[in-house]
């Protein structure tokens, strides 16, 4: 099965919060750092998540917001430093190509403003930011 | 590959629309109804999509909005009516389970409010409204 | 007609910028802030969207991010401060209320994990913050 979803980040589960309905899944990347996914608890006994599965995160680019540098106090749970490496450019829609250490690459769909305004260009050192709500889980 | 993703909804591809970023893709789906998905560009090729190309529709969950009747005058390009068939209720989201005429089931994650306020039940009738970017696609 | 869509604010288009399949929409609010909306050009088409259309933008509540203060360089487009004043807190998931001047509220679904660390409580300032991509748009 081939995904349109661009972003497939391979990781660890390192822990499951259930809710009654929701449940928070941590996961650590294979490039170290920590995000947080928020799919429902029957995903999670579906799946049947627990500590040490092996998941891919995946990530609409639609998804993907940027910032220059890290951001404090917000709620958005997920921030991967990178460093642009292209951009194509639409007559609405951008589409940003991060890359990511430790190997791996992001796509981020923002509008052409936000790239004007953030001054994006390969080199740029960015942050992005995912909302786990927007962060599903593959088993693999 | 399992996927967290609840909604995974199989059809045929009947259109693409190549914007220098984004595309629109227009799936008819087995039941009958017609969807579009807003993708990367980079992912109809990657994918090989194309008129006649079987899918499955993928939106996660905390995607899917309902409406307790077709709603007129709205960019949300999707609206796939059903009946309510369960819903659980946690302390801030709750789960709705909708089936789909033609077979098949949705499931919406919204706020326990929002079930409260459009008085959802079993047996409810309601609307599935989904943004098509948040339609991923999935090659079959 | 009933929406789950929690968030429904009335505004004015003021501008239309057009893609081959996406288009940016941005929105002024009654109550003075303006917004931007990333939708497919044909709903644009269909909902004859121009400068001067009365429109309500449609935001999901797992689309709503929450910040303790404005948050510069960032590519989201839309930040709405405001004022908490309710918070259900459930197992995974909390539902967070914010006031807006100018009237109007707000609902954010975002991990009880957030809540805890940016120390939300009511009485909290905080700016919601919203891809353009999440708003939808429904002409009235």
């Amino acid at each position: 099965m081939s995904l349109s979803i661009r972003n497939q980040i391979p990781g660890t589960v390192v822990s499951v919060t259930r809710g009654e309905v929701m449940a928070t899944v941590g996961v650590s990347l294979d490039s170290g750092q920590e995000i947080t996914a928020a799919v429902t608890r029957e995903a999670v006994e579906d799946l049947g998540l627990a500590e040490g599965s092996a998941v891919r995160a995946l990530v609409k680019s639609t998804e993907v917001a940027l910032a220059t540098g890290p951001v404090e106090g917000v709620s958005i749970r997920n921030q991967i430093p990178g460093t642009v490496t292209d951009i194509a450019t639409g007559g609405a829609m951008a589409g940003v190509k991060v890359s990511v250490p430790g190997g791996g690459e992001l796509t981020a769909a923002i509008t052409k403003d936000a790239v004007a305004d953030l001054g994006l260009a390969p080199g740029s050192s960015v942050v992005a930011l995912i909302k786990s709500s927007e962060v599903a889980l593959a088993a693999v």
